[in-house]
């Protein structure tokens, strides 16, 4: 038995409410040896007061050593085994700039490159055109008309943009077309598996045509093609957990991974305020909130520790207006740990910290990575944080009897 | 390789003696914040004692946040992954009874019912009769007779009952035949697999009869059939780690537990002070021994936190007598949590004590939830709880070389 279909069997509805409050990033690193983390460092009176409450573990996103995305990172949180459930580059990519993938999509990346007069690769980036050149670029590609399927092209950044195709039968088994090199000609769209024969037909005349448009310009008259993806196929919260759940997110990506679980997106909120705003808004519509902070990992990715502390004890201040909506369950936690030392995602487990009527005591003064090492839910997989979610907001039938 | 393929390999024979005492739903909580559970609140001087010699952990019944039964509670504790081994509900109710189930046997939970001159029911549990009445009619049914089948029928409870069918190529696969309604006849036994067309024919028989034997009742006078299910497929004790294991417990459900598994059964004992004479009267004949303490689940699914701590003590109170015997390994640990505070089971981890000899020091100072969370074995899986048991005893060869 999966444990999927463990909590298909057990789950049961009830009138409870469950916040998952996710700090991107949340986990740190001393700067210096004897020194704290940015946690440790931060004063967080709310988020000490809860961990004296609650329960409190350190979450391993992946398995121990393993530093994630984000798409595999909020997958775990969600409840869903990162090493089994995958979201395919151009799916990822797609849902990072908010394309809602359909079930007939697949999305791949793109970049433009510049092809020399015997169509050979002679810059693999275009020269990093700027974005605004790249956004005209894409803009004269909405021309292109393949037979019986839609095409999307959105620019993202750069030289970089992502295809969506649109139509029956389409599948991400096409192989890249990035020869990884200059003075070579890009790769001809080819189909990885049988059933993504007709996928590589409508990528091979997309390019085709897109040769054409393009042939006048300067830099990005080519591209390569890579990371071909459908929409991976991830059961619903609804379906799964049998929860109404609402995503509370600022930034495209983390609105794009809750939509793929099936969250609702509620609200255009622009800080953490106003998302605590519409949290208050749509509390009696939904079941479970995701409310995604995404502050304490760019800080970190910056390697700016000084300036991750404060939004630790921004978050830490923002504790009591949700609190005040009295959720049965209050999740705390991140994706991945973002060491400011590091200045990147690493593989560090997550202080994660769950306050409920029905916690068992652990006995800790306070929230920070050293004390969720001695907290009651031990160094735990990420993907289980939802059971004991459910557990806790008490949506869990017995097994067996 | 499996778990048990690799204990299969490793175990190896020696004189040694481990006893498992299980205090069933050991685990609480506090009954406000900030409280003791009741295992921390009991006085516990021997317990204590013995958690400074031995190494202590919290073990998880299922997984994270999963509250089990007793069957997955038990089978977990026996080293058996409840996720991986079922016990069918029909099987359950008949082991729970201390109906021994047989190779060829197909069991199933049933319900009496009222129908109504239509043959439709009017009453799904039969006016809720009481267990004479339900005791009555079941005698009644005794006179069944199927052929090349044999039929068991036992009373439970007020209108619960189960039925047994023994006969060669028996299948569990059969659907219940309990529509969840009235106003409508109760369904025919259908076979859900290919397998169970036979089993389905004697069910249909058995009830075809039944309706003929109790047309003269005026409550019991029809039935419906829930949880067929075969005997499950569990390799012994004796087979898995060449243990001759011996069980000792007074309620039929663990003591039909313990047989699923291949234990032999021990004496009629009734309180703890005669299980333990049971347990010194057959000490040379056995290597492992179970011994069932029910009451600190019976008392926390009650809600009587007063006497779970007063049964805890009891139980602590009786350590001593088990230790004369000189165990070489003495683990004492509960088949799930049930704490006083939700009065029923739970899912949060279970403290658990091993002593031995080959103990390493764990440094606790006493037993407690939260003494456990700082101990040796951390929190693990309880189905390891064997392989640490065997360990210990040093039953177990290298692996590799």
């Amino acid at each position: 038995m999966t444990e999927h279909d463990l909590v298909r069997e057990l789950a049961e509805k009830n009138s409870s409410k469950i916040v998952m409050l996710v700090a991107d990033g949340l986990g740190g690193l001393p700067m210096e040896p004897g020194g704290r983390t940015e946690l440790e460092t931060a004063a967080t009176p709310h988020l000490d007061r809860l961990a004296a409450r609650g329960t409190s573990g350190s979450s391993v996103p992946v398995l121990p050593g393993i530093t994630p995305g984000s798409g595999p990172g909020h997958l775990g949180l969600f409840g869903y085994d990162p090493l089994h459930f995958k979201i395919g580059r151009g799916a990822l990519e797609a849902t990072g700039i908010g394309f809602e993938l359909g079930p007939q999509d697949v999305a791949a990346r793109g970049n433009f490159c510049t092809l020399d007069a015997a169509g050979l690769i002679s810059d693999r980036r275009a020269g990093r055109i700027p974005s605004e050149e790249s956004f005209r670029v894409v803009e004269r590609l909405q021309a292109v008309r393949i037979d019986g399927v839609e095409t999307f092209v959105k620019p993202v950044k750069e030289h970089r943009f992502v295809v969506v195709f649109r139509g029956p039968g389409l599948d991400g088994g096409v192989a890249d077309t990035d020869p990884q090199a200059t003075g070579v000609a890009p790769l001809d769209p080819q189909p990885a598996t049988p059933a993504a024969r007709r996928t590589a037909d409508v990528a091979r005349e997309f390019v085709r045509q897109a040769r054409g448009i393009l042939a006048d310009e300067k830099k990005a008259n080519g591209m390569v093609l890579r990371g071909f993806a459908a929409k991976p196929a991830l059961p619903s919260y609804q379906e799964l957990y049998g929860l109404r759940a609402a995503a509370i997110a600022v930034y495209p990506m983390y609105k794009g991974l809750a939509r793929l679980v099936g969250m609702t997106l509620v609200g255009q909120a622009q800080t953490l305020a106003e998302q605590i705003d519409e949290l208050a808004g749509c509390w009696n519509d939904y079941d479970f909130f995701f409310l995604h902070f995404k502050y304490t990992d760019s800080t970190g990715e910056d390697g700016a520790f000084a300036e991750k502390v404060k939004r630790i004890e921004e978050l830490d201040a923002a504790l009591p207006r949700i609190e005040a909506l009295r959720p049965d369950v209050l999740v705390v936690t991140g994706d991945h740990s973002t060491p400011s030392r590091l200045k990147s995602h690493s593989w560090h487990p997550v202080p994660t910290l769950l306050v409920a009527d029905t916690c068992r005591p652990d006995g800790l003064g306070g929230f920070s990575e050293r004390e969720c090492l001695r907290g009651g839910f031990g160094i735990f997989p990420a993907r289980h944080l939802m059971l004991l979610a459910m557990a806790h907001a008490q949506r869990f039938g017995k097994y067996g009897a």
